[in-house]
Formats: C-alpha cells, sequence, structure tokens
C-alpha cells in the first residue's frame, strides 16, 4: 500500500532540470533529435519541474495500462490521465531509433529537453479512450485527441535542457510547484484551496470562490487557470487570467487570501478523470484542497453534473481534499449571489449561463455589478481589443496570430529560470 | 483523563423529570416548600431536561470552587459557570432545612421540582464574581447578578415534578436535547452548527450563518435564541424569535438547511466563559459546531472583542467544534454583504453598528433589502404592535405586561410533556 496522501504526489518533488553549462555539453553528443507540438513540449516542462510529480517522464506501457485500466501508476499512485509521447513508425525508422537511445526533444527550432527511451510500444487507443472518457465517440475532444496521436508510443525519462520564457502577460502568473510552495510559505498560507478556471469570473464565480475558501477553512484560494490549446468560442487566455487577476486587485478578494497563477495543459474534458488529475496537479503546487463545481472539466452531456464529486469517493484520501460546491446564482429576492443549497428563492433564482454572460460580453454594455463586476468587464474588454481582435472568445484569427505562451531561446541565450 | 468529546457532555444524557402520577403520589410526602424566582425555576427545567448534561442539580461547594477555579467539574469534565441555588439563611431556618433534606421548590405558586438538599454551603461572592467574569465590577451585569445571591448556596439533585407549558409563540421553539436530538436525526442532519442569538437578524447575520454554514461544512444552522431575562433596550424575545424564523420562511434559508429554537437561561454575560458554557449547551442539543463572532455573549468593555475565540484554545477538543467568525458588513462596492477577511473594501464598508439597525426600527421606514430583510422588518414591526406596546425593545411596560414565556399549570391538570 502506497500513501497517496503525501505531498508531492508520491513524496518527492520530480525536478529534472539541468544547469545551462551542463546542458550545452549534453547537447554536444546527441545524434538522434525530434521536433515536438506544443501539448508535448509543455508536458515535458510540466513534467520537468514537477507539476506532474512522481512522473519522470513519459509513460511506460505497463504505466499506461495500470492508469487506464486501474486509476493507478505501477507503483500503486493514483493517476488518472495517460500523458504519453506518441511518435510514427516512420519518425522512428528515420530516427533508427531504438530503446536506450537518447533523444534530443525540439521545440520552436530549439533544443528542449532530452528524452532516455526506455520503450517504444503500441497501445489500443479505443480502449485507452473508453476507458478514459467513458466514450469512444471521436466527437468527444479528447477521445479526438487521442485517435489523432501517432501509433507508437515512447516512453522514458525527460529531463529539461532549456527552460522555457513564459511571454506577457503570462509570465507573471506562472510559477513552478517549488517557486509556489516557497510563495504559501512566504505569505504563511498554510490550507490553500484550488479553482480550476477556463472562463473570466462573473460574481458567481467569485461567490464559488468564497464559499469554497469558507467550507475549507483555507487561508487563500489559489486560481489556477489552465491555459494551453483553445477550441473556438473559448474565452481568450490572456482574458481568463487577467480578470481573475483584476477581481483581487479591484478588492473582491483581499490580497492576503488570494492568487492567480496559471497551469500550461491542454484540456482532455475527461469530466472525472480529468478532476482527479486537477487535484493531484494542485496537491503538486501545494494546495490542500480543491473546489469541484458542476461539470468539472467535463464536455457536452458525457458526464452527469456531479460526476467529479462522486469519483472522489471511490480513491484512497489524495492529500488535497474536494471541496465540492454546488451552483451559486442571482437572486432577485435575496438581492445578490445566492447559494443553490441554502437560497429557498429557488423559482426566482437566475442562473448564470454560458449564453447570458457571453451576451453580456458581445453587447459590450456593463452589465449589473451584481451580476459582473464593472473591473472584471473593463479587463475583458482591454484584452478583447489588444490580444483578441476585438473579441474575448477564441476566433481563427486569434489562434492564428496570437502570441506564444512559452517561446524557447537559444541555449544559454537568456537568463534560464533555474 | 475524561472524554470532553463524549456528546452529551459527561457521555449521558440526565433526565430528571417524574411521570405525573409519580409526581403527585411524591409531593404529598414532602413538607418544606419554598418558592423559587424565575431564573431558579428555569434552570430546574433546563437541568432535568438534561440541556447542563452532565449536572444533575445545583452544583455542591467542591463543584463550584472546581468551576470557579479550574472550570472543570469535580469529575473532570469542562464546565464554565456556576450553576447554584442561593438561599437565605432566613429561609432555612424558617424551613428548618437539613442536609438529608427532600426540598419541594415551587413557582408561579405551583409545585415544580424536588431539590435532595445535599449540602448547605457558603461561596466568596467576589471571588466567584472575578474568576468567572473577569471582574469584580458590580457594574458588570453578571457581576451584579452574583452579588444580588442571597448568603447560601444549596447543593444537590433535582427532579422535575410539574414539566411547564410553555407559552405562545415561543412553544413551538422550545425542545428539550431528547426531541431536538430526534428531529435532527429525522430530518438527516448530520453536522449542525448552533448559533447563539439575542438580537433580530440584519443581513449581516444572516450572512455570519451562512458563513458559517460553510466553514463548518454543516448540514443544517441550528439558531438558539437565548429567552430570559432581559434588560432595558434589549430586543423583545418574541421579535427576536419570530425574526429569525421568517428568515426561513421567507426563503433566505431553505427548509432543510435552518431552523430556529429557544434557550430559557438568563445571560450572565460572561464573555468568553458564556462562550464555552454556550457550547456545552448546544452540544447537548445535538450541534456539532458553534459559531462565535465578535464580542459574544459580552458587555460593554469587559473582554477583548474575540475573547471568545481564543478560550477554546486552552481547552481539551470539547466534542462541539468553534466556527470562529468575523464581521460581515455591507460593501457597496461588492453591492452586497462582504466578509471582513475576504473583501478589500475596507475603507468603504459600512459596519452593521447597533445604532444604524435601531435607528431602521425607531424610523419604522422599510430599509434596503440588501442591509435587513424586508419580511424580518415586517415581523419585528408585528411584534412591537403585539408584544411591546409599539416598540421592538425592552421596556418597563413591556417587563410589567409580557406574557411569562413558560407558566406552570396545577398538577396533573394539562398533558405534561414526557
Amino acid at each position: 500500500m502506497v500513501d497517496n496522501s503525501l505531498s508531492p504526489h508520491g513524496g518527492n518533488m520530480v525536478e529534472r532540470i539541468l544547469e545551462p553549462a551542463k546542458a550545452r555539453r549534453r547537447i554536444l553528443g546527441l545524434r538522434k533529435a525530434l521536433p515536438v507540438r506544443s501539448q508535448i513540449a509543455t508536458e515535458c516542462v510540466s513534467i520537468a519541474y514537477g507539476f506532474f510529480s512522481p512522473l519522470e517522464g513519459f509513460m511506460l506501457r505497463a504505466e499506461v495500462d495500470s492508469v487506464v485500466k486501474d486509476m493507478r501508476l505501477t507503483s500503486g499512485y493514483v493517476w488518472s490521465i495517460p500523458i504519453v509521447f506518441d511518435i510514427s513508425d516512420e519518425e522512428i525508422k528515420q530516427l533508427d531509433l531504438k530503446v536506450g537511445d537518447t533523444l534530443l526533444l525540439t521545440y520552436q527550432s530549439q533544443p528542449l529537453a532530452t528524452l532516455e527511451v526506455e520503450e517504444i510500444y503500441s497501445y489500443d487507443k479505443a480502449f485507452m479512450a473508453q476507458k478514459v472518457f467513458g466514450t469512444a465517440d471521436a466527437k468527444h475532444p479528447g477521445v479526438k485527441k487521442t485517435y489523432a496521436c501517432k501509433d507508437r508510443f515512447l516512453g522514458g525519462k525527460i529531463t529539461l535542457l532549456n527552460p522555457p520564457r513564459i511571454n506577457p502577460p503570462f509570465d507573471r502568473f506562472w510559477h513552478s510547484p517549488r517557486e509556489l510552495r516557497a510563495i504559501f510559505a512566504q505569505k504563511g498560507w498554510k490550507r490553500v484551496v484550488a479553482h480550476q478556471t477556463r472562463n473570466v469570473p462573473h460574481a458567481g464565480h467569485e461567490w464559488l470562490m468564497k464559499g469554497a475558501w469558507f467550507a475549507a477553512s483555507a487561508d487563500a484560494v489559489l486560481v489556477n487557470a489552465v491555459i494551453g490549446e483553445k477550441r473556438a468560442g473559448d474565452y481568450i487566455d490572456e482574458a481568463i487570467i487577467l480578470a481573475h487577476d483584476i477581481l483581487r486587485k479591484a478588492g473582491y478578494f483581499q490580497e492576503g487570501v488570494h492568487m492567480t497563477s496559471i497551469l500550461l495543459w491542454d484540456m482532455r474534458y475527461a469530466g472525472p478523470r480529468e478532476a482527479v488529475f486537477h487535484a493531484l496537479v494542485r496537491k503538486n503546487l501545494g494546495c490542500t484542497h480543491h473546489m469541484f463545481g458542476r461539470d468539472h472539466a467535463g464536455v457536452g452531456t458525457y458526464y452527469e453534473t456531479y460526476a467529479a464529486h462522486r469519483i472522489f469517493e471511490e480513491l484512497p484520501a489524495l492529500g488535497i481534499a474536494p471541496v465540492k460546491t454546488l451552483e451559486w446564482s442571482y437572486c432577485p429576492v435575496c438581492g445578490g449571489i445566492a447559494y443553490e443549497e441554502l437560497c429557498g428563492h429557488r423559482a426566482q433564482e437566475q442562473k448564470f449561463s454560458g449564453s447570458l454572460i457571453r451576451g453580456i460580453l458581445e453587447d459590450g454594455v456593463k452589465p449589473p455589478r451584481l451580476i459582473f463586476r464593472p473591473e472584471v468587464f473593463d479587463v475583458v474588454m482591454e484584452c478583447a481589443e489588444k490580444f483578441g481582435s476585438g473579441s474575448p472568445f477564441v476566433t481563427e484569427n486569434y489562434l492564428q496570430k496570437r502570441n506564444p505562451v512559452m517561446s524557447l531561446l537559444p541555449l544559454g541565450s537568456h537568463g534560464e529560470r533555474l
């Protein structure tokens, strides 16, 4: 039996980052190099900094099989989402890739990391999708992403050679687990409740966080926005993070009880499985609690509204306590934001539908402050102009023109974060 | 070492109530009778129904001494307020009262209870006051009450002969600990957070309860209003209980998360010591948590604002967890009620001073619903007319004309609560 309550997950913070001088020497000896796409690049970074502790690299076949079937690593620790490195037979052939090789991964035409190839394997993607997502429907974006994987996988440890530069406006919100833990310690925060978000916050979200802060008897809320691959109609990443940040700057949270941060991650929309993943990552960040509301990390109608509440009941204590929240809505009788389980004016309550908030933002008319904070509205509108070609929502235009969240510079050309 | 976490306190629910037939026979044999004042009568009732478990009667000298000095019963269980039966030398002489006697206590010219006289003793009232209230200042109402005690004390067990009738509008809010525990069980409430009150609730009180409900991860809030001796300027008891009750009926709380009840008790204003007493009594009622805000059970400037928060840190786990709350105020920037530790608009916040709310009620003009619920306002005004001669505050007129909260009927003349 392993102790899933250890924090970081597994008990040790994984940190696999080579010093610049060593990285430069290391590269000289490498003959096989492979460019990777954005998802793999950010996962290399996240593995190397310990966001995914205890993972030290991309999963071996047995690891994937254990995670897929039993939601456990082969070591016995809970893990819910396969972290895999896909590769084509053609690439393997071109590189003459063999077990035992050290592969140089490149990104944006720069060296990124090494992958020590421990295994080259295949895995049934339909089976993986069915187990992880509860469906093999290719319309599910996570299933689609799984099917889009190349046909072979590499398993092995990652070592980061070239820590990325995180670009504005995201730079000040990205912290490694070690950094974030140091910030918490410096602020004297012992109990921190994580808030997963891909939204700009309306007053309902604000109260979701406030309610969870009470429920966790927390010192603070850590907003941890998932920044990564976007779908058309999503909020643009810049608006998400800056809108959450203004909520504190405008005083809806005190400085001492709230912090805004980001996680580089391409959403899988795996619903309850992704909720478990979110919990483990935020535990690695130093959080003690994690709030889970309706439709957490879900998409369409694949998951029950509160599937993410129930999955934790089947798992051992994870060292990060789920705070299970229902909905906050605007109640005209109460004259403010009211909680589903407390307020008796259910017939009068006005739920914050996506289309309501979307309509507010598309109209561009400042909404009532009880529903949407004017300072948040202003920031979202500014972001729309500055980053979104006039819209706070993701468009083709935004996807083509957006500044990358992270950039690799030539090795040794900038002060690496170490 | 005793286990202070047992619930009821001490592990057993005290119930010392004689069946009507036995009570009638019991009275026949008693030759010594003494009329008691309202405070003693309600304490007899509370002891007999187990509100004060593990107390079975009025304290012996060693018990008082242990409580006064160490905040412990001689058995080792935590207890903070002396529960004493005072008597004059003259009364003792007239009754020829001796240790071993069974004294019939009468109230409203009816038999009430028996007191088995185990000890007749004296105790230094100034010392008792200094220890319990932290002051010997006779201007402190609890000290004054202590000094007003007659010079001797009787210690011994109480048996209730004549369960009182609780008069409207209080009748439906009075429940014995056994009854209340059965109600909780029937409602499926496992975690109940108690709210001590002597106020009509404004929106700040409402959120105090809502915040504590979250903080305790509670199933429900039990409002337990202290009904008893009043001071001029206090809210009238009828307004307190009916205003809290309308808060749920008007939907500011759902039926399933809120209940209104009363405790018959003459406030001692002992600040932190009274906070501990409140916790133990509410534990006996079946509550698992108790909220404590600013100036809990205090008066004047005798206690620090959050003395009631700190006293629990010096005590073992009491089987009822204190939920320590700061202030909720009206924040015009947030546009609603905001919590001291969360809201950053401290300069703009409008605290709910007693005089603000008092002014609202004295003006008789319906205040903004964000500050004071209109339904609560209406109930308070109705109570002012019906019970308070036009004022919701205690006046001499109210004190002289008020209907007693409890009445004794001739033995066997009504269906006793058994």
